[in-house]
């Protein structure tokens, strides 16, 4: 390895940057490629028309995830880097394309410069990580994490079927089955993404060192209490269902600091009161309860302390409380090897870094399942995202694709 | 007047409830007569019908309010007493049907009995009462509250114009202007009416005397922060409108302590959140809050103290606010002799009373603009009302009728 870091092309990477978000886009900037529309077909297209000139070997799965190989005459598990190209409607430029763009720069400059790899080193777009279709599915299928069942059931919010949408495109959906790659093939994968939240524009950090990507429970709860007229019942004679919910999101706070860890947070997003006349006191409040964080056991502490919680202000107030769990993910930390890697790379840059969890979802999170993982974050201005008023400095996108390519060099050196 | 209270005939004002109850009636027995309706119309014939049976003297004003006399010869201001029967859809047998059925059992006995009166006694039903065309539409008239702006904007839920139903049932609305009573022509004016609300059942008392109707203020407030992604953005770096009503509903129970009398109620009774999804951090939270108190100068001092609390709590948690006042109605005290003639027929009745105020409007706000007006409230089982539920013992009825008949007695011998 030489001791000068490797750097990007950024006018290169400006012009693709460029270059893919005007493939799909709509009025106002806004960007749709969600998964196998026109617009996706035509970013698989330009991207595969990139990989081509760039001199990468392109290849794709069965699950329709694009892939550009360097150093084919190299055998051993590689090492993958990459993102999604594929968006929600009306989105940014960045999410997702970014990961993927810097990937492609990065693999252009370690093959222009000709440097001497161990490994061979991969890049890769997965297929629907938006979730037009549920979510993840490229990077599922990838590692091995789907069942003939969830393609079968798999369908939009249109009704319209994976399988139909891929078959649509020549594409059978049931070969995602064969997608997985054979265990110990890839050596490590790192993801480059924009943070989607406020952490690195507030410190003016550039680069984001991932340690985890959390993982969540989500639930939806009912107290039901009495609905009585609001001028004739004295206050103590109530059963207001609003006013449990409002105490008991009184209380979120005093759990997160006494059973949560620094990264928890806890979120009431969707309240609904019934019957919801401003002369009617609540006789039942439906509210969503979603919280995050990247430790296993601190969830299930926080989710213990919060029914309890929620079953002492309930019995207090003469309300019934019923809840069901929704969603529950597992946090999956990153690989340690991999967090040295771009750590490295980042001192070697003199550039500073900030450790943080990934507070959204990543294909990394599938990924991690067959391989040592880690992300790099680059800022997202005021923590904006999934809108077409995302933004990253290209300052910033810079030093983070110059992080990424240096840790490849790393890990692939 | 004699020593000993009169009584009403129990059994024929039960066929008076169950008659009435049947005029209207749609399924699981719910009552369906909301004003000019064919259910109210036919609710009006019956009642004719009865009041000509029982030798009162039938008139109806421009309002379309119905009037049974007592004592024609007599002359001077008159003892009213009565309430309405028309009803909100799916309504229950008693609500405004119990005080109009009462007032009619008691002119009757009052007849039959042949008792010595100073002044004549009359009977009234208001018409929409329950607000079809937007509530008290009869008292309003009759208490010179009506301007011919209102009735020409008066129009239903439907977009149906008052004047158009009333022309429907040969009836010119603007005939409503000229409904008025001369000033001074009622001595006294008494609703018998149940409580809805669950104060008389909670103790075991049969008669409530109202001493005030309640005043209130609604507003509509509406806390914007900022709305961000739930798993990304720290719990320190949120603004989340929906924490900031949290803590604002958390504080009205404070504030009506140290501000409120012991009859103050506040209710937030709706609620919608912004952008309202489970993993969105809430950027807008829209409330109603409702307060009322039977003290004008209470609810001034509840009105900025609410909204202190509130602009504190937006300081603090870097939210914006706003609130408009959607209605603001005056509270209105019972009149002192009207109130003491209740009081002094229930003692001599050997009746328990509760002294309370109304939560609820009655026309009987209205109509203490023009005369001295009290209420009697007899229990609601459970606080129910505006439901096909809502049921007061029959024993309750008969001491609540009775109380009426020698309030009356009171009043006018």
């Amino acid at each position: 390895m030489s001791d000068t870091p490797l750097a990007v092309d950024l006018e290169r990477l400006q012009r693709d940057v460029d270059g893919l978000a005007s493939v799909g886009r709509g009025d106002s900037h806004a960007i749709y490629r969600t998964a196998f529309s026109d617009g996706d077909m035509a970013g698989r297209d330009w991207l595969k028309a990139r990989m081509d000139e760039a001199g990468l070997l392109f290849r794709t799965d069965g699950a329709a995830n694009l892939f550009g190989l360097l150093g084919e005459d190299k055998s051993g598990p590689c090492v993958l880097t990459g993102s999604h190209i594929d968006t929600i409607p009306g989105a940014g430029h960045l999410d997702g394309a970014l990961g993927v763009l810097c990937a492609l720069e990065s693999l252009r400059v370690l093959r222009e410069r000709k440097v001497e790899l161990q490994r061979p080193v991969e890049m890769v777009a997965f297929s629907d990580e938006e979730g037009r279709f549920g979510g993840m599915f490229g990077s599922q299928a990838f590692s091995g994490l789907l069942t003939p069942g969830m393609i079968l059931e798999a369908a939009d919010s249109d009704g319209v079927r994976l399988a139909d949408a891929m078959a649509e495109r020549g594409l059978n959906a049931m070969d995602a089955l064969r997608a997985p790659r054979a265990p110990g093939s890839i050596h490590a994968f790192v993801e480059l993404h924009i943070e989607q939240g406020p952490v690195l524009d507030r410190a003016g950090v550039s680069i984001g060192v991932v340690e985890a990507i959390t993982g969540l429970f989500r639930w939806e709860v009912t107290l039901t209490g009495a609905a009585n007229h609001a001028g004739t019942t004295p206050m103590n004679l109530r059963q207001d269902a609003f006013q449990g919910l409002a105490e008991f999101a009184g209380q979120i706070d005093r759990v997160l600091e006494e059973q949560g860890g620094p990264r928890s947070v806890a979120t009431i997003g969707h309240v609904v009161l019934s019957p919801g006349a401003a002369n009617v006191v609540p006789g039942e409040a439906r509210f969503t309860l979603e919280v995050r964080d990247t430790d296993a056991d601190v969830l299930d502490a926080l989710g213990h302390a919060l029914r309890r919680t929620l079953s002492a202000i309930a019995r207090r107030r003469g309300l019934m409380f019923e809840f069901s769990v929704v969603s529950e993910i597992s946090p999956v930390p990153c690989d340690g090897g991999v967090i040295a890697a771009i750590q490295e790379s980042a001192d070697a840059l003199s550039l500073e870094t900030l450790r943080l969890p990934s507070g959204a979802a990543h294909d990394t999170q599938m990924v991690s399942r067959v391989a040592p993982a880690g992300m790099i974050f680059v800022p997202s201005r005021e923590g904006r995202s999934h809108s077409p008023a995302e933004w990253t400095a290209w300052d910033d996108i810079e030093k983070g694709a110059n992080v990424l390519l240096n840790t490849l060099y790393r890990l692939a050196g």
